[in-house]
């Protein structure tokens, strides 16, 4: 496939491309950002302050409000005054907006959001996708128009935006969140001559003319009894039974200016498919693929039908759209209802066949659960379901991506089944959050986007932790549209950004067989091979894996880069993956720099230019001795005396291996135990910070702010640290009330992440260097082995009773007592 | 039946009923009213406040939060602590719980909520009650236990509040809002120790263990990752297949306990029905009536399923409950979710049906809408329903009770057809908001359930403009238990305590045949033919009505209660219906003043013997003389020049029919034309303020105040006024800006409520006589004609030019301008 000229070819996120659209075709932007949405609401409030236009030469009013609750509102009264009104929003910002948009479909208002679906929280929080959020807001009087991918976000918005002026309904357009919100993917740019050729004018007259005015006043929002409430809601319904047809027109309209064709229901695969799976959102890309591959590699006869426009549900689109030779129905929903007889897709398919009885088509239908807060949702997952599906008594109602020990509702699948072509090429990259991993990614994988003739995809894997955080970023990039929105499970490229990592996760079980492995470290290649774990050792020769090594933390530090180590580790990858000519890379890579650093001064890109340079130099590739050396294994050490639950439930997830844990591994109702993260040395704080007794005034503020508890202090009285270690520091106690004590503000070097709130705090400056104050960032930390020492001897110091400290006891002070406060400050 | 004695027999409302039970069985009630569920959490902070003590012998907690949103975390937050928690809401109040319901939920948290089940604002709000609420909540994770009469509000709260322990999962309780919740029946009351019996100790122990605490800490509201989220989510499974079970043996216990049985699914009608209706709510006891009726005198072969556990859906039970004879099944459901195939419980039904495929049962279903916005749901629509059942064809969408012109999905029915039994005595009585005939009849039901034989129902229709509107009160009451919540429709006794209704609304039209008649006038009873419209007299002869009447307020008058007429109305009431013996009542109606006024002193109490007393001797019969005499007409006056939507729509909603509107009749989106209350002259202040231009500050804050725009302030030219109506006051204005006018202060008399806001913040004081000001409320209102003249030559004097007043005419003064403050206060 060959990338179209006619429109604009860039390579963004599902956020912008959606967002690209909502703010040209509206006039008021109200938000209150929340995750996934936040970018379309950032992007839109960064476009309006540089002055960027809508389609009407205006610049939109982007006004943030208290909550989702006020934005509602003032969505409710920009739309009544005839204003072009959109949001973005998810999870629970959108179930705060349920009154408002009851009152908004109510009063067949035109009206379009941007929602990525998220889950709700229930037994815990989750930031991560499915479809619990909008789902609770089907009964809202929305429409509802779905994406599957980068492209479907950018042009569903569009045809969200129009056919709502057409058809006053008001319209939740939604996409998976981070699974297509954030993955960055090829995309196929509307311009605004296009864009404004589809909006009806017409309609959007009709719009402005209903406008609450004073030149032809009207009354909103009265109040009906029992004697008419009834009738007036009938009113509405020649309004929503239009919908379909109006959704349809409009995907005509857009198919003639773009060449792309939607539908409201989408049936890809077999004509004469026996088995079909229904679904909504960006599984159906998965969907689609492994039914592809099934029919052509095995001969299948499946298909996947694709609901598009799911509010009004279009019973005849769906039932028309199927083969008539198909007998057995698997509905996927992206949701769940304890206590439903099955989840709404399901049921709604399930009543639709019902009513669509015709004689002899009475397929058999089931019902499951997938990708529940982003759970992976693969090829392999779908070929479960095809084949469960073949079996005579199939579930009724499943999961699958899960092991369900407890209700036996799971699909087992067989995790190694494959579907990617050869033609991809795979990268995956492990960095810590902040270390510019993920940004210098999202860098190469838009010079690919732009540079060559390749389609690219980049899907970037955080957990909640942010800052300091395992980040994984999964590059892929080919001939073809990248439709593949799932991890890579095996990658020609795998790059190790921190030397650490291979210790504690298996790195590299991704590694396709040849792969070639990328690692930062300070250990010269000749000496490399003796310091990686036998496990890593025995699958770079069983995979014969090439590897190259880099000191990338010595290349920055010489090349004035401080300790940022992305474009490093980027030349880096261009240099030995061959994606690009290597002097062509570099000439990008440099052309990058330029762009991003230019306003920072001539320094700055000089900095980086040698850094890049520097990199190709100090690059080594490690001879593989083909025998084994080493006798360390990778994984989380937890300590004998941790619970059961700590060493199974919580080793599996810091080692990153939660998918692995069954149902049965959990408690029922979220309940936790307490102090689980003191098993979880994130040992992540490249600079720490170092105290000076000599001007510490003892107010405990870097206690009091530190947000991981990793600044700790302590007094206890003086014969109790006779045998401290050397470097043990302590000071006289500055408390009438406890005399003979003394006292210590100590830093647990595994817990700190090096944010430097501490330092920001602290009111006690050292006269002799006015820079310098009690707690400051030690550019080179103290020897950290010895200060982990300190922090595990200051751990053991005894504490003073709470009674002493007049609090009581049976108060709510269940942390460590902070001390009163007795300095100045 | 005979009412049984081993419990205490009480007549009260749902609300009543249901708070009973949730007061004590909690610990903790948070709450923030909302209609109509607002009895329930007024009752609960009455009780607290007096000390009333819940089963474990303490005052429950009743905290009164800043929303329902506030309500929500502060019933989270107790329930984390271990405490037994309630609350009461409905509509909007509801959604704003979502985001914790979903939590509470997930956490398997023992809690039950009680909801008196309302509309949701859309086109317009409404308070009146359908299930749209908590139909929005039904994927939450919440069980749903249904109530369908105030006995069962009672029943079925004990029950949730047990299941709830027993289960861990949370209940939403609902029953509907008004119909149930505002009616007032025989009630069966559940004394302390039964209630104590059901308590499930080891399971509410349990509840008590998992709560936070510092002895064993634990986490609750953790963040999860893909890796692990889904699985969790999962682990909850077998609480909610365990649920149906727990009710039914919860009910199985409660039957053992009171002798009144209840099931998940209850089917009720011909063992060997073709036609059945699924329903929830009040409606299910006007179905279940009807088909017996039915089945009874026509031979009919109809049932009813009710459904009282919505959630988790008990499948088996519902297909276990319908005779294998059913051929064709109407799901009723009082809610609208416009762009859904169907509205939910037919959804379920269907699927319920679908997933339970026995041979040979395949029954039909059909979907139908009824009784949104408490619109009326009568025995004539079931019927309609039924019948419509047996056509060849049936709608597979309908609605009942409108009549839809506009997508034709409304079934017809006969408004005639009418199943009460003759033994059943039905009084109607029409009065004005705040003149205390609905207290009064309050009383009478009571007296009538609490000392006679007689079941007794009283339901009470206001509209949303509460004080100074009609109040329409339906009494019932007989030898058996009345199960019939909609209005009477053919009554016995006839209370009309407004003369000036039989002018405006067609009282009689629910009058029987041999129907009494007692109406307040001041006119006696030889003169009171001749002033009776038309349509009044015609009905009096063609019903033989027999007409009494009495002039209620001069009793009142010279009995020292001032405008107070409900103890009369009463009197009169138990006089000629001969409910009770004459003598009997009046000692009984003397009782409940005793009861009532005696903390307010003997004077009081006196005063109302007194009005007891002299009705009987000032109610008079009036003589039939079987001759027309008038020619006025009932009904609104509407002038010539209002447009077409006010002559129709708002003429039959003043008269009181808006019923009869059809569909094709109401905007599609709410959107009312602006100023149709001046067609609406109330004329309900019985006393209304009076101006005193000598005294008067000219501070406009009466106008400002006014609540109904009643009270007008105006200057104009001096010669303005040459032509004024003697009566008319004026005064200089005091401006020195604006020379040479004059200023009055106008109240538009059949407009004013008598509310006195204007005289309350009136800053003018009369120094002649200190009790008075510049506005003062006129025990004998200036003669009212002579005011009406005197506003409407008011409202034809110069306005002055916004401009003039320096007021930006482009900017947002619609109102008529206020006046600049020009005087002192």
């Amino acid at each position: 496939m060959k990338k179209q000229n006619r429109f604009k070819q860039i390579t963004v996120d599902a956020n912008e491309a959606a967002a690209s659209v909502a703010f040209r075709l509206s006039e008021v932007i109200a938000i209150y950002p929340i995750t996934p949405s936040t970018p379309m609401a950032e992007l839109s409030d960064e476009w309006a302050s540089k002055g960027q236009r809508n389609l009407w030469d205006d610049i939109p009013t982007v006004c943030q409000m208290q909550s989702e609750g006020g934005v509602a509102g003032a969505l409710h009264g920009a739309l009544m005054s005839g204003s072009l009104t959109t949001t973005f929003t998810a999870s629970q910002g959108l179930l705060l907006m349920m009154p408002n948009m009851y009152k908004i479909a109510g009063e067949l208002t035109p009206f379009c959001m941007h929602v990525t679906a998220r889950s709700l929280a229930t037994h815990a929080l989750s930031i991560f996708g499915d479809h619990s959020d909008v789902m609770a807001c089907r009964q809202t009087g929305f429409a509802f128009l779905v994406s599957n991918s980068v492209q479907e976000a950018h042009d569903m918005a569009a045809i969200a935006h129009i056919a709502t002026l057409r058809s006053r309904i008001p319209f939740l357009h939604f996409f998976d969140g981070f699974r297509t919100s954030h993955e960055i993917n090829h995309l196929e740019l509307l311009d605004d001559a296009t864009l404004k050729s589809l909006v009806p004018e017409k309609s959007l007259q009709r719009f402005r003319n209903n406008a609450l005015t004073p030149d032809h006043p009207s009354v909103r929002g009265t109040a009906q009894n029992p004697d008419v409430f009834f009738q007036a809601r009938e009113a509405a319904n020649i309004f929503y039974d239009a919908v379909p047809e109006i959704v349809r027109e409009t995907m005509v309209d857009f198919a003639k200016a773009t060449g792309r064709n939607y539908d409201l229901c989408e049936y890809v695969g077999a004509p004469d498919a026996t088995k079909v799976i229904i679904i909504m959102g960006s599984g159906a890309e998965t969907v689609e693929q492994t039914s592809q591959w099934l029919n052509t590699r095995e001969g299948g006869k499946t298909g996947v039908l694709k609901i598009r426009l799911f509010r009004p549900f279009p019973i005849e689109d769906m039932l028309k759209s199927l083969p008539s030779s198909v007998e057995k129905i698997a509905v996927l929903d992206r949701t769940k209802e304890p206590g439903a007889i099955g989840e709404p897709l399901y049921q709604d398919v399930v009543t639709a066949i019902y009513e669509g009885q015709k004689a002899g088509f009475n397929p058999e239908v089931i019902g499951g659960r997938y990708g529940l807060g982003s759970k992976e949702f693969t090829p392999a997952m779908v070929k479960a379901v095809f084949d469960h599906l073949s079996e005579a008594q199939p579930k009724r109602h499943f999961t699958v991506g899960i092991n369900d020990d407890v209700t036996q509702l799971s699909l087992s699948y067989d995790p190694d089944f494959d579907i990617e072509p050869n033609n991809v090429f795979r990268a995956v990259f492990f960095g810590l959050g902040s270390d510019g991993t993920v940004g210098a990614n999202k860098n190469s994988i838009k010079i690919i986007g732009a540079k060559t003739d390749n389609f690219a995809q980049a899907y970037f894997v955080y957990d909640s932790k942010k800052s300091g955080a395992m980040t994984v970023s999964h590059l892929r990039f080919g001939p073809d549209p990248i439709r593949a929105p799932y991890l890579i499970s095996s990658a020609q490229f795998v790059g190790c950004h921190q030397f650490s990592f291979l210790h504690k996760y298996d790195v590299l079980d991704t590694a396709a067989t040849g792969a070639v492995c990328l690692l930062n470290s300070n250990i010269p290649a000749d000496r490399l091979w003796d310091q990686l774990p036998l496990p890593v050792q025995t699958t770079i020769i069983e995979k014969e894996i090439k590897l190259y090594t880099i000191d990338a933390y010595e290349v920055a530090r010489i090349s004035g880069m401080g300790g940022r180590i992305n474009t490093i580790m980027q030349t880096c990858f261009f240099a030995i993956s061959g994606v690009l000519d290597a002097d062509e890379a570099i000439a990008h890579i440099k052309g990058a720099i330029e762009k991003t650093y230019a306003n920072k001064g001539l320094e700055v890109v000089r900095k980086n230019f040698a850094a890049v340079d520097a990199s190709l130099a100090q690059l080594e590739s490690v001879t593989i001795p083909q025998a084994i050396t080493s006798d360390s294994m990778v994984g989380q050490e937890i300590p004998d005396e941790a619970t059961d639950f700590i060493k199974t439930v919580t080793r599996l997830m810091l080692e990153n291996k939660g998918d692995l844990l069954p149902v049965s591994a959990f408690p029922v109702d979220g309940v936790w135990p307490t102090g689980t993260s003191k098993y979880e040395k994130r040992n992540v704080g490249q600079i720490i910070p170092s105290w000076d007794p000599a001007v510490c005034i003892q107010c405990n503020k870097c206690v009091l702010v530190c947000p991981h508890a990793a600044i700790r202090g302590k007094f206890y009285p003086e014969e109790a640290i006779q045998e401290a270690p050397d470097s043990f520091q302590s000071v006289k106690f500055r408390s009438s009330e406890f005399p003979g004590n003394r006292f210590t503000i100590q830093v647990a070097p595994e817990d700190c992440t090096g944010c430097s709130l501490c330092v920001q705090v602290c009111p006690a400056k050292n006269k002799a260097d006015p820079k310098r104050k009690a707690i400051n960032m030690t550019a080179q930390p103290p020897i950290r082995e010895q200060e982990v020492a300190n922090y595990v001897y200051f751990l053991d110091l005894p504490n003073p009773k709470r009674t002493e400290l007049g609090i009581d006891v049976k108060g709510t002070q269940f942390r460590e007592p902070l001390f009163e406060y007795s300095g100045a400050c």
